[in-house]
């Protein structure tokens, strides 16, 4: 079958590989009707990260159940389904306390597995015909049969999640203001989530003005652009004071806004890892909570200073702790929040496929990873159509 | 009446200073039967702090009441009190929230007010014979009349409350595993906590064994010294894993293991402020938490570098992120536990008294803070009897 | 000054009362603009209770400061202010921990105090030109100056708080599925809190057709008229299958689905105290949870048999346990809710004056009383305005 | 194989019966070497059930792996394991939610399965030689190899997490004050729960000394002997006031202190199936919460009148809602807590032991039921040895 295969720092091609099977009862193997690029995939992309040529991405996976193991109780062939691009057992400890992205199972030595992810598992990408998925009564969420919300049903995979995950995370209630650093998708996720929670008000950082104009108009938020002037300057003249709760939905890749705008959609040179984190720390009043699902790593080749490179970063300690904050990280167990945000799809109450901007053919995978890594104005969610 | 007067870096004096009197309908006087040295007196006493001559000591304050304003609804002259250390209103938005140590009535520009502290707001220490205390149906917490246990009332202010604090932030559940750095006062009551809680492994790290012993035997904890080696490894060895849970009774005043220890009892060039936040990192499982009640200034005159001056401190972010640890800080609201620690003090469940080491004069008090501030070998917690 | 006047069973009147005066440095005294009647005034209206001749009605109180005691510390003359319609003194254990419905200390005896009502304390009603208000930090909340939303302001005194605390007694998430039984002002604004928090569908039951199109039309919920066929199986019907969550805004006068609908608008001969409570019970899916704010009483003189008249009623408790239902309770606690959603009225993201059919002069007052005490299609709320 | 099989109202014999198989790949088969005689077995051996001549009983159960299915992953013939009472998928809605009790696919139709019990699905008892364990990786428990602790971890099939459960329901925490009702296996594992929580004060009421004493002994509890007059008063006297929580280890089969006590051990003549749950209702406090494990039925062949034969009581609702009361029901979800139970137990902290009477063979197992079922002085809990 074809697939989406990395082929080293900044390309990839589309590949024949082997079919999937199933290799245990368990197992299904699915066809796969939308997958999608995730921003994650970009560190791989970049060479960001240990990952070696062959791999298959892709972890957003959803599809229609093509073949199923002797012991899967409640699938059968034509179900469709989409997948949270964790892999998890469901019985460890961690699964059972509902932390499916740490999964201590799925993959020896290391708490948490995925599709088509370096160190994260022998589990191949569904940027591809088909997939296995593993534990797959657990790991496979049922919809309605057709195609309807094709597209919102697949954002369940990660982002939608995602974005919920880091107003989670900050422990946010309605009524509430929020700060959400990113607009990104997991961003603009976060703020759509707000804003079903309820939030009183919600202010969303960004650079990129079409991201920021979908936060206005599908998430009632506040566009601030930090290229303006300082965004924490600027929250706290718009709200009148310090925020109740703040999102990182940026991460280590983070743009210091005191560096000067390039040319170029996305400059390494103007990094600075820990940048959003200490913005956070400002914006947010004491007692609040801070929601961190923007990835951090514990090794990044490519950092700006030793310190960063491993993964230790210059936090604005002394401030959180007189402040009394709160904060709370890691990737999104999808599992705890897929089968509610479905339901609110479902009942018409949430259509969070305002983020993708594109859905093309495996085929122009090659050339949407590229304009994607540029940031380019427009491009905020790709899907590809297997 | 007679006062503990901070004279500048390393000495303090009792002298003479005026009766504090009723200033507000809510207020009462008292009069102190027990006071206590604090751990972070010894920040403002070792001029760490922006403090001034001329301020009266003293945060930890229980005494009987002597004077009543016209608008206290709940106490009467001759009533036994222990007032928590953060002074509070209990009517602002903080308050309201349970965080008594954060309110924003208090102390004007700043959320939090505490007696005889520097920036805390104009409250007068109770190292002294009598104390006003504002707010007082809201700040006083009554106890039985007598003279029954008058130390482990005492230790209501503050140190109980928390080392107790500790283990809610980092949400320490019956039947897991913590480990908490630090055998001084705060880390022995967080360590008696958890033990109170129904942990199942208790790990304290220090590196005084007289106050490694008091946790061995109170609080039926495994001992780690830090001078020995690695305690990461130690914990990891003697438990066969990560611990579910944290403390960080410690603070930015943290000594790094990899020093060599010198002959001074207490040496600064052998402070790291992010050390024990880094070990918590390592040592904590994925999903864990972690209670940072050890104080992080954002101000630091003394610090070992110019990041750290800035209470900016090197943090394992990265790894932190992939665990998906939570972490929680600031000082404690005192009101959220004082009226359940006291009934099982009543009770005889818990007797925490067991960490007081001197209960003197306060003529005594310039001697105490002397040895106190050296972490002699058998100060643990000075109690002063004015 | 005038005032609405209780003069027995059905009947009340406007009357000079004499003007309140501050009897308690904590006091203000309040020019009432705004205040209204509720439901649970009818039931001292009809005779249903210990109420006697002479009290004045009005616990849902608004209005601009006039005279402020010398302990109060944020508040000042012009100052535009709500009222719970608890009376809380904001430092009992209760109030403490949130449980301003429960104080111990404004109601000696009593856990709970209120203005206006039977046995909820001497705190005289605010259906009047001035209202005396103890413990002023605590219980009033500052708004905005002006007179915008003065009709969505008027109901943070207790009916959308209320109807919000259903929901929170039944722990409703996002995207959740529950039934409210009763369209009254309360269980409209349950259903509206419903909405606002995110839940996925929402079912109202009532047989007031003109409540069933408010709650259509503002709260994105699913009309059931039980007057129709038993509502339990209607929802069954339309949801698919159990509800995850109820709330019962109806309390002991319900009215039994099973009994012949009479001509008259509102026939007592057709309660049944427990049968709503029953509907939940089926209806609600297993591990499911009903939030209670529907008044129930330990004693109605006009209870349908001797067990009811005791407050004693027949609970299919032995369903409710096989299911493992959990259920929470009693008068909400409006200080909880009622800072969040003013923030939601200011920032336009809620607005709940749809349920205000009526704002009349107080002197309409007693035509009013009979108009709702009839259920009256249209009537909906009434505000009273001094 | 040797098992206990019921022969219909008051009789249980060892028979020979088909030794299970593997059925599933999930599945495994387990040698039992200790297996309970349960409380709720007695439901079914007095004829208060639908049970059927001819089931095997025995929910409680523990033993060593004996053969694996294909999809079992984490087990291994030798391991030694106890089982939860519930049968559970691990994948439902509720499964996934920690609602184990309640799994919607391992019983048809309803929600819950467990081990050779009426109507919880198709699975044969444990009070036999051997046992199959569907859904295997999620539903046995590992314990450490050899036959430590074997009484203490036999308890973690049921009424150690169910006792724990009564404590949870209420919302138990440390420095609380908690009346429990029943000191049968589950009254008194839930009075050694509060103890090892941290509760300041513990009541136990029941009738029969012998367990009275195992609490006094065993839980820091005070004892409470109904027989010699109202409990309610009693807890009240001593108390001072309300408790704070309330748990219910009795359930349906409730005495009515208000009858004359008889010669028989066990008198049928004088239930009154709401009594604990109106004595719960008086004794807690406003704002309070009752925890609710001990078992109601919605049908009842042998209730005293016909309301109750159908599951309803009279319960004081009007006096519960006045307090704001919360309760919570249902059978125990034994793995949100039996991991955390066995690391207390392992690590010396918990004992639950003491409340093990009797060690037999599986022969005894008939003279065993009749004298548990008369609740005869000294027979606590029982164990089999197959």
């Amino acid at each position: 079958m074809r697939a989406v295969v990395y082929q080293g720092p900044k390309e990839v091609a589309i590949e024949d590989v082997d079919e999937p099977e199933l290799q245990h009862p368990n197992d299904i193997v699915i066809d796969i009707t939308t997958t999608a690029i995730c921003g994650s995939d970009l560190h791989m992309y970049e060479g960001r990260t240990a990952a070696e040529e062959g791999i298959v991405f892709g972890h957003e996976n959803m599809g229609i159940v093509e073949e199923v193991g002797d012991g899967v109780s409640t699938l059968e062939e034509g179900d469709r389904v989409v997948m949270p691009f964790n892999v998890a057992c469901g019985f460890c400890r961690n699964c059972e306390n509902g932390y499916t992205g740490f999964c201590t199972n799925v993959n020896p030595g290391f708490a948490g597995g995925a599709y088509g992810y370096v160190a994260m598992g022998p589990y191949q990408g569904g940027q591809a015909e088909k997939l296995r998925v593993p534990y797959a009564d657990f790991n496979a969420l049922k919809l309605p049969e057709g195609d309807e919300h094709e597209d919102s049903f697949s954002l369940l995979a990660d982002i939608f999640p995602t974005g919920w995950h880091g107003t989670e995370l900050a422990n946010l209630s309605p009524g509430e203001s929020v700060a959400i650093f990113g607009a990104g998708p997991v961003g603009l996720m976060a703020a759509y989530s707000a804003k079903i929670k309820g939030a009183a008000e919600i202010y969303v950082v960004d650079r990129v003005e079409s991201r920021l104009d979908l936060a206005e108009e599908h998430c009632d938020a506040t566009a601030i652009n930090f290229e303006d002037s300082d965004p924490v300057e600027q929250i706290k003249q718009e709200h009148g004071d310090m925020v109740d709760k703040g999102v990182d939905a940026v991460g280590y890749q983070a743009i210091d806004p005191e560096t000067d705008p390039s040319d170029d959609a996305y400059d390494p040179a103007r990094e600075n890892p820990a940048v959003v984190l200490n913005q956070l720390i400002q914006v947010v009043r004491p007692t609040g909570e801070l929601g961190i699902p923007g990835l951090y790593v514990p090794s990044d080749p490519g950092a700006p200073d030793e310190m960063a490179a491993q993964g230790r970063l210059g936090i604005d300690f002394g401030k959180l702790f007189e402040k009394g904050l709160k904060l709370g990280t890691g990737q999104c167990n999808v599992k705890q929040y897929n089968r509610e945000l479905r339901d609110l799809i479902i009942e018409g109450r949430a259509d969070p496929s305002f983020v993708v901007s594109h859905r093309v053919g495996l085929d122009e995978a090659p050339e949407m990873y590229e304009k994607f890594d540029k940031r380019e104005e427009g491009v905020t969610k790709v899907l590809l159509e297997p």
